[in-house]
């Protein structure tokens, strides 16, 4: 997986290699910001379903970029001062303390706009895929948006777990699911199979969520807490939590062997992400 | 021209007509955003583009508005403290002084994500034009960001005329190049017409900015002026700008003329273009 990892972090920095621009600071802070040690889970989703059907993975290295950088463009947007105010991400001045203000909002904004580019440009894909892949980023980058929105109107409020559910599927498991469905759409699966990895995706997403919720409660500086956030321990409770989670970890896992996958690379990340600890 | 502006007002509210959602705040601010006394001049370019070559208006509403969400957002983002820092728009509000910061910066996210969508999802187009239309709105959306990028590195500072030419280009024409592309792939056309259509849409983005110029410069608070910007004023002086813009126009309407254009929407408007005052 590892191996993987760097082909995506080589690629990430070969996209933003322009020099002497106009507009150069827009890609140097784009650079600053994808070049960190984030784990790249979601382009490795989308590269290890590909490789678990036994395909090549070189057709699906651009779509995985598209992803991280849909990621990284809300992480950016997320840090600004006026929603959580981070000065730091990943050991580093998040890009509002290392530029000014204006070139965060910016840089996000491009690496949005250039995630569709990347996808709607992608060669030795048909047509009908290019639109698919475009459309599912168009479709997940919106719910992105709306689980954002939600979990900072919700702040010193209490939110029902119905929404708290409606949160954590839109915030977190829609960019799970668009490297899951990219993946699909590039290996031209058949819709069962589809659907399957659809509702994977979205219970992985919400493994995930509900991991940083645990994560963050045991964290010495609980962000959760200062910003007064509704998670699943303040409202299921840590216990009721874990239980959740292992029901929800165990059903990934039942769904992977129901689509019976020719290599172990999606299982092995799965089980990675299950045991994370940061 | 009024009629085609009452239909991409009404559209444009349309696209926003959605109610009791859990982040229904996004939707009231991209309402709040749209719904104002706005020119509409791009959107009017691609509709006037399809009537100049008689054919029917309905299929171009859609990717109209489109164009229109993307120049909303990039105002937006143009708007908040941290850029542009303005406190009214249009006789109203601005979007961060009606709601909190965080809303203006994530709706102005949802307006360029669901721009995409909309024109990812048209219909009654053929695949190809699809794409053709979404990596027209990429490419555009891109260089309106270099665009907006060179005018924010060139306050207080004097920059050369290639500069300023690169940043009138890309902040103001790109949208008219993005407009009127539209309407060509809309209508099929041949490589040609497009390429002149092209020329003629950022001659006419040119115009615009220009005439942008010297408004702010005969304006009693000229924003320009206190965020020391270089203009074609501040670079060539009045008369001279004065006549590149004559210039500029005689050849809009030499390529408006050699494009044998069946009827007149296209001429009328850009002639409207040609003598606003505000």
């Amino acid at each position: 997986m590892i191996e993987y990892k760097k082909i995506i972090d080589k690629r990430l920095i070969e996209l933003f290699n322009k020099k002497d621009l106009p507009y150069q600071i827009l890609i140097d802070a784009a650079l600053y910001a994808v070049d960190t040690t984030a784990k790249r889970i979601r382009p490795l989703l989308i590269l290890s379903c590909v490789k678990s059907y036994d395909q090549d993975i070189s057709i699906a290295i651009d779509p995985a970029c598209a992803i991280e950088l849909v990621h990284t463009y809300s992480l950016i947007h997320d840090d600004l001062p006026c929603m959580d105010d981070d000065d730091f991400r990943r050991g580093k001045p998040t890009l509002h303390k290392k530029y000014p203000e204006w070139v965060a909002v910016l840089t996000g904004d491009y690496l949005l706009n250039y995630a569709f580019e990347i996808v709607l440009n992608i060669k030795n894909l048909s047509e009908k895929q290019i639109l698919e892949l475009a459309r599912t980023l168009s479709k997940n980058s919106c719910n992105l948006l709306a689980g954002q929105t939600v979990d900072l109107v919700s702040e010193n409020k209490k939110i029902d777990f119905e929404t708290l559910n409606f949160m954590h599927l839109n915030k977190t498991a829609s960019l799970f699911v668009a490297a899951i469905d990219f993946a699909a759409i590039i290996l031209n699966l058949d819709s069962k199979k589809r659907e399957n990895l659809n509702i994977f995706a979205k219970k992985l997403g919400f493994i995930f969520q509900i991991q940083d919720d645990i994560l963050d409660n045991q964290s010495v500086d609980n962000s959760d807490e200062i910003l007064k956030k509704s998670t699943y321990i303040s409202i299921l409770g840590l216990e009721k939590s874990n239980t959740v989670l292992s029901n929800l970890k165990q059903e990934c896992l039942n769904l992977l062997k129901d689509l019976n996958l020719k290599k172990n690379y999606l299982n092995d990340l799965t089980l990675k992400i299950f045991e994370r600890t940061s």
